[in-house]
């Protein structure tokens, strides 16, 4: 095995994996998302050969991948989240498949339940929402219709430059105007910040929001406002 | 901080986080769901109490949490996959908010993508799937004209024993017989079986596997065909 895909987790560095740590430290090589909590790059072994994929095309990710992957040499791929929800893992294992370079994707805490989480938002209860769709929030097809007649939580991942679009979207297909929203921005790391509102308040409430952020719509966002003890929630330290 | 809700992970012990090992490690009480894999449940100090959830009924469990967090006993609820991605975590969450003890949740890998990884499968691509469906799979008010309408990746918790309603329902609503279609049944542990086929010969095929399993339907089950490395995915050892 030479190249391992590790879902680094949402943002705090003790959301790794046992596994996906374990693997960082043997690294060779590490190619790391922007997003990736520092400390867990720090984790690999001094000498390792650490690589931004910041400045990176996707084709460039993939054939370092496999160039290195060639060599023997154990490759890290430290990626935001989960390889696989909106990770684009999927092209990478298609480069290695296509180069017949050995693998193993290593799955990470995604943001999607760890965000709502961190905010005190259950996506899904008993009752309330047996169903969740997560969404490329920047897909320019978004099909509105189809979302504002679901009765589920919704998901949004990198939809913060389209939240008046989203928000609009919905509401302009039947969707209630004060259906709870809630926008998490960096969750679970130090600079976490959360609104809560409602549909039609969301770009207002939270044009202040940088990303990376998730859009979280439904009912089961009311659960937060109940918290008096959301502070208590996540462990960003 | 006494309570502390932790995701074990898809079932590869490896796959839980950093910090819910280290709460394991530090627990006096562990509540553990039956999926659990039992080496979790041996990280816990040797005079820890355990407590298997099976035989408890839910309102049990969350008195139970109640009441040894009032102690201030380190209380560590160790479930299945992530707390909250039908994991019933905001019950248990509403309880001890309920009751004014102090909590964490610690979020884990769903099997919502690891599963599907370990198979091969990639619940998201550019192209071809920019949205994830998930659904408890065992619920009685599906909406099948609406899921089979969805132009993304289905992913059904607990349908097992639902196949041949699901698959179905949604050809029975218009979706394409020959719908790639897989079932992952005890992911990422060395029980983990797999079938890929089409939404009309599901029933069929995966008549003989067992619970937990996941259903998933979409158009990035048929990249699982493509992979003739995909034993290489996943990490049961």
């Amino acid at each position: 095995m030479s190249v391992y895909l590790v879902g680094a987790g949402p943002g705090d560095p003790d959301l790794i994996t046992v596994r996906g740590v374990s693997l960082l430290r043997q690294a060779e090589v590490v190619v790391f998302d922007r997003l990736v909590a520092p400390e867990l790059v720090d984790e690999a072994p001094a000498d390792a050969l650490r690589i931004a994929r910041d400045a990176l095309s996707q084709e460039q990710v993939n054939e370092l991948l496999v160039a290195y992957g060639r060599q023997g040499l154990v490759v890290v791929r430290l990626k935001g989240g989960d390889p696989f929800i909106f990770g684009r893992g999927g092209e990478e294992v298609q480069a290695l498949l296509d180069a017949s370079v050995a693998f193993e994707v290593v799955p990470g805490v995604s943001v999607l339940s760890a965000g709502p989480a961190a905010a005190g938002i259950p996506i899904t209860q008993r009752g309330l929402s047996s169903q969740v769709v997560a969404v490329a929030g920047h897909a320019a097809d978004l099909d509105f219709a189809q979302l504002a007649r679901t009765k589920s939580t919704l998901v949004f991942f990198m939809g913060l430059a389209n939240l008046k679009a989203i928000t609009g979207g919905l509401i302009g297909h039947g969707m209630g105007a004060e259906t709870p929203a809630a926008v998490i921005s960096r969750a679970t790391t130090l600079e976490q910040e959360v609104v809560i509102t409602t549909l039609a308040d969301m770009p207002e409430a939270a044009a202040h929001l940088r990303p990376p952020a998730l859009i979280v719509v439904g009912p089961t966002v009311a659960l937060a406002g109940r918290r008096t003890l959301a502070t208590l929630f996540a462990s960003p330290a």
